[in-house]
């Protein structure tokens, strides 16, 4: 009955289109990118508005019901999951580029406007939005801004955050309050890099400003490939370390090879190869020659047995479409796939590849690797079938393994993914209890009743209560 | 009395020749890069560690008095001030270099560490550490966190905010906390992004990691003249526009070359120009030929006079040195001089300019820019005599009419100088009271009862007061 009440008070603000109550429809938002959790919500809910979404969160603040944010929901760690109570507040109508400002290069978009389709926008203008996540084609900025989004081009280009200057956001409570201002420079406390990557905990952004930047007047694709594991990993040192800024930089292995080059996306990667490094250069066409033939050197120099210039703008498009679409490869050979995410010091790569290695072979999962090398940002992908509990138990043995041993290198529990619900019970490896009492904290000034995306992020359990106002 | 009580406590912690509390001693530090205001504190502290440090914020808290740190005192937004009952905490011995890691391109340093010392110390590894303020001879990197310092290669590099990978804080309770972690990539809310630019409201960084980046191989630097100021502005946006990313790209108006070829470190700049462009350029040899070739059509294409390209590291040195030191040959004519800070969209420049000069005319000052052109960086800077009162009243009122022409251009009040004192009354021009209510709420968070840098960057009046803990 509650229920029915809710979702009447919903309707009137979004129209009874726009409120999903029947099983069979919220089964649909019940998983997202990660296949080893679902959770059903209470209802759905699909606001058309930034003023939509203001008054949704109110009338869910007044009867003190949680809500999860989604977007087009291909995030890897549960983010956008929740579950009853919770409502999920869906922002895919909310899919206006509202402005492209060349001259000032930004562009003011909702939080629905899916990423590949706002770099679209911005071509005809000479410029680009330069975080590309490999699931561009279909996620939207919005959760792109909760999960400080990467993808290959971040090595260069930087991460989500380096490209907010401004959001409209709505509070849990329902208040709408702009972050950062029209400058760009937030000053003062630096609310929109707080707000950037807080994975849903904050709020609802009903309007993001982003940075777009010149798409470069020269690129250039080469492909190495390497009979051992190792010396490519030490090939990504030997470029970074030369001072050489590649615009991309990845490696997959030779599991990541096999299966491309069985399926329709084949791009000629040689099927022998231990791993195969995709180096993107680009800048001037002088800058991108000269950088072009001292990686050629440095490639060679580690033990590359061919290096191949993509010469061409088909080819160079056939070369990454086997890793933009490896992760569909995978899905030909099982049912369902974590894809990993951790981070090491690049050094740490050779042997963290091995030991990861090492841990698959232990729990007799196959492991796959494909990965942003030139920030040492680690894709282990696990191969599995969900329906069958062993292995589902050992996809989270291994994950956690695979964690705690990047971990242990250096490193920490994840490059760009988020924490969510999947690396939940990990914070504590990276973070003691008095960090996460403060990053509680700061999530209480935004969402004091703790409403938004809850259970996520941040083990409770483990953070140590600050003080949170004065008793002075 | 009670003074003396606490000199003794804290001359326990740190011993007693590092608590000052004569008249004499305290003037020295009555003062900081901002001309026109002074501030005694009750006394001077200067911890000799980290534990020092938190030993003499816990006592002050027991005794709920409000405290300053300071590094320099170059800072010149008033940032560094305090007043009685305050106490300041110096932190100029906490000034060593604790670890340098070539590995993985990162430092670890007290937060008295000169800026120019870290960098010296990278060199040997062919590393540098890149944010690069005026000042950095003698300001720390203390404070270049406590402000998110900017500096002429902060263009290609990004500011400090973007080079701080973890932080060790003493809180103002003198709890200490680690805020990031050593993968650098701290997730969840994003902590050490928080505290970078928090002015000094949130506690003292203790122990600094920074990102080091590799010395370029090929600088080249090159100055280029013209006989309008608004030529020189268009050149800047149509560098930009051109997609190259020079690694500083400043300009000195007339003023400020006539100042400097009259002074000591004159650097061979035509006095007859309106504006000099200095732009450098650097990376491999060959992307710094291409962007050089491209750099001198595009200067020539928009009415340069000449452009003149250093041949060698002495001469390059020479360029630079009439540009670092254009703020002492300003300190020749006139007894006080404030340095401006404010952005503005880069387009906007030729406008903004001409907008200043009339301000300045008409409160009849001279105005002097010399700032970074390349991100819309102005540092109009006033030179008077602060004895005179009516000099000082017309400074302060061209001050005002040029932060809100700035932002009038869709600019914001401050680049890299932070609010502090200065800039307090101009925050509500760019931010509501709902956004600065935010701000508190999150300084609340590290400082509940607001002792750390009380009644700066923040003007509590206009703040609205968000309700920071659950009543649920």
């Amino acid at each position: 009955m509650e229920h029915a009440d809710l979702a009447e008070e919903l309707s009137r603000i979004v129209g009874p289109r726009f409120v999903r109550t029947e099983r069979a429809e919220l089964a649909t938002f019940a998983s997202d990118g990660l296949p080893t959790l679902r959770r059903t919500p209470a209802l759905a809910v699909l606001p058309g508005s930034g003023r939509e979404v203001s008054h949704v969160l109110a009338a869910l603040h007044r009867r003190g019901i949680p809500f999860v944010a989604r977007g087009a929901g291909t995030g890897l760690s549960g983010g956008a999951l929740g579950e009853a109570p919770a409502v999920l507040v869906t922002l895919t109508r909310l899919s206006r580029i509202l402005a492209v400002d060349p001259e000032n290069r930004r562009a003011v978009v909702e939080p629905g406007v899916v990423n590949a389709a706002l770099s679209r926008a911005a071509a005809p203008f000479g410029l680009m939005y330069a975080p590309d996540p490999s699931s561009q084609t279909a996620c939207t900025i919005g959760g792109n801004v909760a999960e400080n989004a990467g993808g290959p081009h971040c090595l260069k280009y930087g991460v989500t955050t380096n490209h907010i200057l401004e959001l409209e956001v709505a509070l849990p409570s329902g208040d709408v309050v702009r972050l950062g201002c029209p400058g760009g420079d937030a000053w003062g406390p630096d609310l929109v890099g707080t707000f950037t990557g807080s994975e849903g905990m904050f709020g609802i952004a009903t309007e993001i400003t982003v940075r777009l930047v010149p798409l470069p007047t020269d690129v250039r694709t080469m492909l190495a490939d390497y009979t051992s594991l190792r010396r490519a990993g030490e090939a990504v040192t030997a470029i970074i370390t030369a001072g050489i800024v590649p615009a991309a930089l990845e490696m997959m292995d030779h599991n990541a090879i096999e299966m491309v080059e069985s399926s329709a996306y084949a791009a000629g990667y040689p099927v022998d190869a231990a791993a195969v490094l995709l180096v993107e250069l680009d800048g001037s066409p002088a800058a991108v020659e000269a950088d072009a033939v001292a990686t050629r050197t440095l490639l060679e120099g580690s033990g590359a047995r061919t290096v191949r210039v993509a010469r061409s703008a088909a080819e160079r498009e056939k070369l990454w479409q086997g890793r933009k679409k490896a992760f569909g490869a995978m899905g030909r050979i099982s049912a369902d796939l974590v894809v990993q995410d951790a981070v090491v010091p690049r050094t740490a790569l050779p042997d963290v590849l091995e030991a990861i290695a090492a841990i698959g072979a232990r729990h007799r999962l196959r492991v796959t690797n494909v990965f942003h090398a030139g920030d040492g940002n680690l894709h282990p992908n696990l191969s599995f079938d969900a329906s069958d509990a062993d292995q589902l138990a050992r996809v989270h043995a291994a994950s956690g393994e695979i964690i705690r041993a990047c971990v242990a290198a250096g490193g920490t529990i994840t490059g760009e993914h988020g924490v969510g619900l999947d690396k939940l019970a990990y914070m504590p490896l990276v973070f003691g209890p008095d960090e996460l009492g403060l990053m509680a904290a700061v999530r209480r000034v935004f969402d004091p009743d703790e409403q938004a995306n809850p259970g996520k992020v941040l083990p409770t359990s483990q953070c140590r209560e600050w003080r949170p106002w004065s008793t002075a």
